[in-house]
């Protein structure tokens, strides 16, 4: 690597990173109800210099798994698309796994950001990588965020036309998955779909009153999936961080360029959905079938 | 048939329906937030006879499939696990599924009855016949019901001795539909588990604080998934609706002998869970193919 | 009947009476804890035609033996000034009157319509109606409906000029029935008041903060009243349903012209108000005297 | 005064009266909502000794007329079974008549008692004087109070035996007014009725869910009415406070015996209930006759 | 005096002393939650005259030693900075120390009126007042009210230039009192500030976001305490009322202008603070040393 | 030291102190509110021992200088009476003092242990440590803890016999600081007083009901005191943690016998009360004095 061979050894102060990542996608604009941003930030004694970032892990949950993989990788700073701190709290011992993960970004001064729905919201952002599935006419944000550009908000609207069947196809192939659908009453693998809702992870609530003869999100509740069988509306499901995470690769060389080259960026490795499908096999006895990558 | 040859024409009274569907599983053990027992009552005009009943359809789930083949098969009679009104209803108009599930009911004279949790907790219910995927040492509610006989309440936790890869196999057979599988971290298909917890539908609220190896039930969120994963739980998910339908086969001739024969007990054809997986395919072009029988 | 012997078959589509009635009267305006508009729509099989209406009966209150009495007029719509559905519905049996109302009206394939505060708001509706018992001098809503043409909103408001005593007489000839009277603490029949607040049904808490010398409404409890009196407000009471009935009969040639006299429309002979005042007799062993019209 | 002539000047202490009232009714046992016992104890300067009484006034309300009327008597005392505060003061000024009250009670060096819930719960007090109007086979609270003795409680459930139109002559006569009466749907002056629910006051959610072919209280709104009539159960309504203030006639010499005729004790002659119902006469010219006592 | 010479007796009446208190601050600019304004104004008898006003009483607290100095002095109305009425009251007897006040002012014909925080948000109010401990290069309110003249609003914030220590002697000498101080960490008596918040009372909850170097208020607690410590923030406290009480000797001349002369006005000599500081002493039988005033 | 003479490494497992600790002062009897036990664990590598304590510190208050205390003395352990934790956690960051105490500890490998109400309740407590200024006839809590022994609970309530003015004097000898009082109305320095309230800490609310001639506390706002002063009682103050902080001298030795000599314990040297009160001064330029010990 040209910079080992010249010497020089480059890296960021983690205000300049979080400044690139605000450029990006402003956290101000998250849900209310959303905790983003800067979440831990290593211990500084006094006097101290600002916490640096040499290396930058990228993931869609820190897992247990994944926060070994980082402190093996000496990663300097974790962005966690969901965060790791929902629920606030009151204590941080080695009980809950929540706890641990804090527990060990302190103790290996990590720093942790989650941007969540900042990076959902954002034109380029997480539910634009999932839209590129389609062959699009239009495109605009089911909400547009107030005080945005125009294209920024909540899920996306999409006007297209394609059948069923072939979209599934493409689906499959954009998430490097397999996916469920719930046909609409009326609906079958050839039925030709003209507008389709867009609404990353866990769509239910935000796709509730959107009219759409196909919508895709990540996971939907049955009582919805009746709901919205019944309004003519197919859904397609990808399995909740299946609809997130391969946002993650695409965001991987942008940030290198907003970073000017100044750090090594890692796509975690253990990083997956916690859901395999398993085919049923005609004999009994024999192992399962896992239809989907497991990495 | 040999009820025509004799030319005995039987029925039964609603309320005698009743009274045998209270007797297997009292509609006052269901929990507080549910809405159970007999729903809808067809009209009638001042001085009628009380309303009779000579055909009954199981279902899990009254959608609109459903509620035609109940009208197509004359059924007097609709038993509905699911509750087709939960949200309680301020109009009765064409424009939403569920209302005019309720018109086509009182409108063709067809009476409603749905059990829900109160099948649930029974011994001999939905649980325990989701339970009798394992080979079991010992099996107790996860929460006893007050007042009731021992066994019935809430959930199963059940004692058995299996390797996780083995039961997935066994469950598909047992629900005739595939299963997704997340495993916990350091579980593997070879992993032995001794513990179950057992909760049909949607189970992650009651299965929370459930210590178990491994979980079998319906549904649950990504971030819930995760919790279970890290505390050394693995999942089995069904989908809502398979991990309950079943029961419908093994009570249908358990009402016969209920009823002494009295009526016609047919579960539905039309009645079938959303959502189907579709397993990826190499070639882009091919359909998609299911992984789940879909009737 | 005349129609039948010319031949002519003459009827209107549900929608289109609906269209009309929203046009005299926009259920936009109700109040949001209201519940108006088309309440039951009768049950229409896959493919078939809109509900027809041919005979339309008005109401102020559906109670059964105006619901018998719909039944044996064959009438398709029923217009009930008040709400029948109001707490909302999760069952529908036989054994509360309210159930029993809305399943003999899926039943029978009877449309069920409510305006409510609709009526009351609009101009020439329930309120009017009750102020033309004055010689109005001016009149206001007490509450301008935003939105609205000036005149439509909430209560009224008139200035008039005329003895406590004459205005009871006349309001008993308007309503066609006995009134109740709480003098102001200093009024007397012979005061002359000269603003006059206006509620029909249950007025209080919308005349609360409104400076008049006398108001005119249905019903109102006894603290209320104690308030009214010690402010110097006269309150004239009619019971709840004489303050708001006697509009029907306005309404029925009105809603012929709007219909085109497409169909025959009653005004229900078996409405009336719940209570009759009995006037006490001095021979103990007599029967009471009804002081009001008892049909 | 003959009194003045013996030359015996006789009084009570105030706090001698307030333990032989509650020795007859604990306001203990009153509503947790309630606001009762002594609500107004006058200004005593340091080291003064405690107010006495010589003159009680009883009355059913504390209107301002009946307030000039205790001034006017000299009272140093107002017994008023509705409890003036209620909704509790922020201020006490000359601009609302119930503060008016309580500033003439302070600056008269009247106290003030307010038994009200604990006066209707008690045996022998405003419930089981109205149910007087029955002859009674039997007799018990609606609801029994907790740890009272039984017989005290909450409203009262009689069976008796007397046909509707009777009970009616008999309740004008025990109340001294007119009725007004909602007949169930069925009912006749004729029908004979076995168990009469009572509730003196405002009684709707008391009797709720009270079975009883007849009820009698004093007020009880439209819609409160209606679903009694449908539930089979006639209503009679007195006015709320006819339903309560014959008590006092009949308390004034129990209390004078429990004093030891130590006090004069007046029943208001300015007390009565703010509604008077007037007849609907032929003639419009002429004034409304008033069917009920004015005093 | 002069007046008795001349024989003019002056007096105002209670509507013309209110309406230059309210000219001054007006009590619609008080605070949502406060009880501000006429609290209590003295019984008027039917037809009598509107109370008059010859001597008032200025107090920060009424407490009963004020009141019965009220009393003594005869005084028709007294202002007391605090609200005597906050929580609402359901009774006025003798029991409890405000109902003891309240029934005092009515008895004796006291009017009272509070001002509180009308009084801390005007200009040349309470929060002005205690401003003037500080040489200010710029004052201006924390937050400036909303339809109000610039410089009207709650709390104050200067820009001056002193050291701690200096500013503290400052403060001793001008509420006469002693002050209790919490350096903020890193700052000591010689350190420099420069911008200072006030708020008279109680003020930690309108103080918590504000920067500053050091903040006047009269109390808070440890916690809040130890956050504005840790933020560079040193505070002094005053003891509440002695935070507030110094204003009543500005605003008697000023009262005494605004009227013309036409009453007058005391300070009370009985309002102080309830706290006081006993110096710790070596010798432990001697008695201890209060460092404050004590009246 | 005699320790490292004899080559003998001796220290505690952090499970063996808390289990001592626990056993002393069972945290399951702290208020529910609280939030007491250990709060935070320091971070252990897959398959690493548990922490392992040496060095204890024991402070009030986990302030910063405390916090650097703590490191300088490599401790292990954190004993902090108040939690240092309370207002749940979304964030980690060096931008607020109790965020950088909790990453303080986490990258120092510090466990933090809060015992708070738990302390406050035992027997042998803060509240004890407090009531030994009193020469006491009887003891027992304010509220007596349920399923706790005999004598555990909240607050204190103390028989005694003693003036005021000598109290004082031993409660400024017992805190080593000084006092602050607010006299009963009618009190004086010379009142003998029989009953005493305790409350360590904050004690307005939980002495709101108690019947006593004087009570001891930490702090208490201006409007309770005047409530207690009119009551009757009157109230000493110590500052807030001056009223909980001498206990730890008293604990220190006590903790050093549980846990038999293995680990060394401080106490803080830069724990204190945020309060000094400083004495007026005549002369104004000098500077102010402090009447309590600054460490």
């Amino acid at each position: 690597m040209l910079r080992s061979l010249t010497g020089i050894r480059r890296m960021s102060k983690l205000s300049t990173v979080i400044k690139e990542l605000e450029a990006f996608a402003p956290t101000v604009f998250a849900e209310k109800w959303d905790n983003v941003g800067l979440l831990i930030e290593p211990y500084r004694k006094e006097g101290a210099e600002e916490h640096t970032v040499n290396r930058i892990l990228l993931t869609n949950d820190l897992t247990e798994p994944v926060m070994k993989e980082a402190i093996e990788k000496q990663a300097e700073l974790i962005i966690s698309y969901h965060p790791p701190i929902f629920k606030p709290l009151t204590k941080i011992t080695q009980n809950h796994w929540k706890e641990r993960v804090v527990s060990a970004c302190l103790a290996n001064s990590i720093a942790l950001y989650s941007p969540h729905t900042a990076w959902d919201k954002v034109v380029g952002g997480v539910n634009d990588w999932l839209a590129k599935v389609l062959v699009m006419k239009s495109i605009k944000p089911l909400v547009q965020e107030v005080g945005a550009l125009p294209g920024n908000g909540s899920g996306r609207l999409v006007e297209t036309n394609v059948p069923i069947g072939q979209l599934i196809n493409r689906l499959q192939e954009h998430i490097e998955n397999c996916v469920h659908v719930a046909y609409a009453v009326g609906h079958t693998g050839s039925t030709v779909i003209h507008t389709v809702g867009i609404c990353a992870g866990s769509g239910a609530s935000l796709l509730r009153d959107v009219q759409a003869d196909l919508i895709i999100t990540g996971e939907m509740s049955h009582h919805e999936l009746l709901d919205f069988q019944h309004r003519g509306t197919t859904v397609l499901l990808c399995n909740h961080s299946n609809s997130e995470r391969g946002f993650l690769r695409e965001f991987q060389p942008k940030l290198n360029i907003m970073l000017d080259g100044s750090c090594q960026i890692f796509v975690s490795e253990k990083d997956k959905d916690p859901l395999v499908t398993l085919t049923r096999t005609s004999a009994a006895g024999d192992a399962p079938v896992a239809t989907q990558q497991t990495n």
